[in-house]
């Protein structure tokens, strides 16, 4: 099952369409080529639901925000709904202001979302409304059971599956919730981990429309794993720019095997 | 003659203003500091005109359309036919949306374009209004024969030098014809190196101003030797994250020599 | 003293919000992470005010102007003032368009810039309205004591510590100029190094609000060496896009023993 999940990306080469933020947009780009995917960037209300159309699913992404966008994101979600494409919304940096709490708020409730990915602190403002964090990077301090139970919480009010990244990687549906224990620390130092992280989520959700929860967790495991695999590869002397370069050479070259034989860091709580 | 076209752009660094996408940005930029250019980035219709009278040649590339690059890709683009200056234009992804095709008809309707690059069904798209692909990197089922008809036609329709890029290349200008076997298929898991190309052509036919079309059959040697180059730098465990960084510096370190020396790969059909 | 203005980046991990280019914003973003601070980029009007309360500093950068950035500049500087956080201002090219003139010229008269930053064309353009360059990156011909003189004179017109970065570099608060002696020739092929530059300084004096003349020497200091260390590190055949990786690296591994012990290169004057 776990096995079919991966190739399907690699054989059906969704196209995905992301409105997405300017700093990480070549990556998101790249990330989606590296794990097996087809990135269209195109955020022009007057193109986005052509646009959407000849696309499998939809990746919308808040951190850079402006009128242009936020209007495409709607007519974009709107038509991706009607089609049946799987949307996933990335809330960056929610808590930051007003427009990106109520931009999301706005998404949620306008749109089927099929994954909500952030970190415990942009989740739990998306939950309630209330900024309950200091930045784009402010995860507060969140217990392994407190993550699990804003997941499922933010699950079931939603109807999507949530994934909130961090130390130890949760993803629930609000039925069935998994925790992963992949990734590295390094992954901070790098702009855009966790944009790439929901642009590859889009891949596995598309390329596998039966069974969105799994494909959610394979592509949170795929992109944990290739973050230590490129940790590994570090030699001195080497930071955050080459980091960066073999992050997207090990979501590239991951093959099934090495998840596989590297495995037992699914579980299902 | 070659030599003397190749050396010509790292002599003069030609100055090229770029109109272009937002997810390939900073690689137009890089790339054209590699092969001997010097890039500018602008678009907002306030500066356009200026900006694009302190350069030598100007690049208009569709990939993320919207209202102000639209205004700005008209207005620097009298401005550039005005003074003379070589125009390339890269319809990225023209047959994805109403808005791209129209926007690039309205293009070769109103500017006297120096150099038109896209895959086959993108040209194809741009020649007959209708689109024939569904993406951007669609190239459809398209025989060298029918590459070679295609890039004659167009050059013909609208007077440009039309690049066809492929697993074999084309460059006519509607008289004379060149197909040209370089590149590599790993270059597809890259964002943007056709981007890159309409770049490098822009900084190769802006230095060579009295040889546009030996100049842009040059620059596509140039991008598709440095893709075959990077390619051979490539270890065990390296993918698109590295293979993008090799390209930049092989298309920077790429010699004269080398080009001459790997030579009989250029033909005039 | 150097030591402690060094460690306050690294141990603080200063917010900075960025209103930056297109081309090099991811870079930009990344410099920062590498430095020690972490970064927040956000243009629109509607969310700059609050983006740039949490924030530490506040960087602006001209290179891709627009009607939203423009709006978002001036009330994220109004907020930043107001808040007494550091500002430090990039003028990119400001010699290649009256909008790049005219903004800047607004932008120091409304707000009490603390770091102006550009090459000895684009200071002098600033300090006298009038373009004295044709482009991004001309820096005519300017002596040593030239840029001495204009960095005085513009520090004592604007208020603000001017640097003018070349062959050698010059700060200067308009009473206390230091001249130094970093960096390496092949940085000029990466784009944005001068960005990226703008960006280090704003995590420096973000950290070492009571120093900030040092601190944006030192600034400079870890920039320039890190270019330095990076060209040691290229091999043959690496050209441009293994050089930016490199830069990123040194940029995020160097240490204070490494800057000190390669001292004698910051100079009163």
């Amino acid at each position: 099952m776990k096995e079919c999940i991966f190739q399907a990306v690699k054989d059906q080469r969704p196209l995905i369409h992301c409105i997405t933020n300017a700093v990480t947009i070549n990556d998101v780009a790249n990330v989606l080529l590296s794990c097996g995917g087809r990135p269209i960037m195109a955020d022009d209300p007057r193109e986005v639901e052509e646009i959407t159309s000849i696309c499998g699913g939809l990746v919308i992404n808040i951190g850079t925000l402006q009128e242009r966008s936020i209007a495409s994101m709607h007519l974009a979600g709107k038509k991706a709904a009607h089609l049946g494409h799987p949307i996933v919304l990335d809330p960056v940096g929610i808590g930051a202001s007003l427009l990106r709490r109520k931009t999301v708020n706005d998404l949620v409730q306008a749109l089927p979302i099929t994954v909500i990915r952030g970190n415990a602190s942009e989740i739990q403002t998306l939950g309630t409304g209330v900024n309950a964090g200091s930045g784009v990077d402010a995860s507060g301090d969140y217990s392994l059971d407190d993550c699990i139970q804003l997941s499922k919480d933010v699950a079931q009010a939603t109807g999507a599956i949530v994934v909130i990244t961090g130390a130890i990687d949760v993803v629930s549906d609000g039925q069935t919730t998994y925790t992963l224990q992949y990734g590295h620390p390094f992954m901070q130092y790098v702009t855009g981990t966790g944009c790439m992280l929901s642009a590859v989520i889009g891949a596995y959700v598309t390329a596998n429309r039966d069974n969105p929860l799994l494909a959610t967790a394979m592509a949170v495991a795929h992109m944990g794993l290739s973050g230590e695999i490129a940790y590994e590869r570090l030699q001195p002397g080497e930071g955050n720019g080459t980091y960066r370069q073999y992050i997207l050479d090990a979501v590239h070259t991951l093959t099934y095997y090495k998840m596989s034989s590297d495995g037992g860091r699914i579980e299902r709580v």
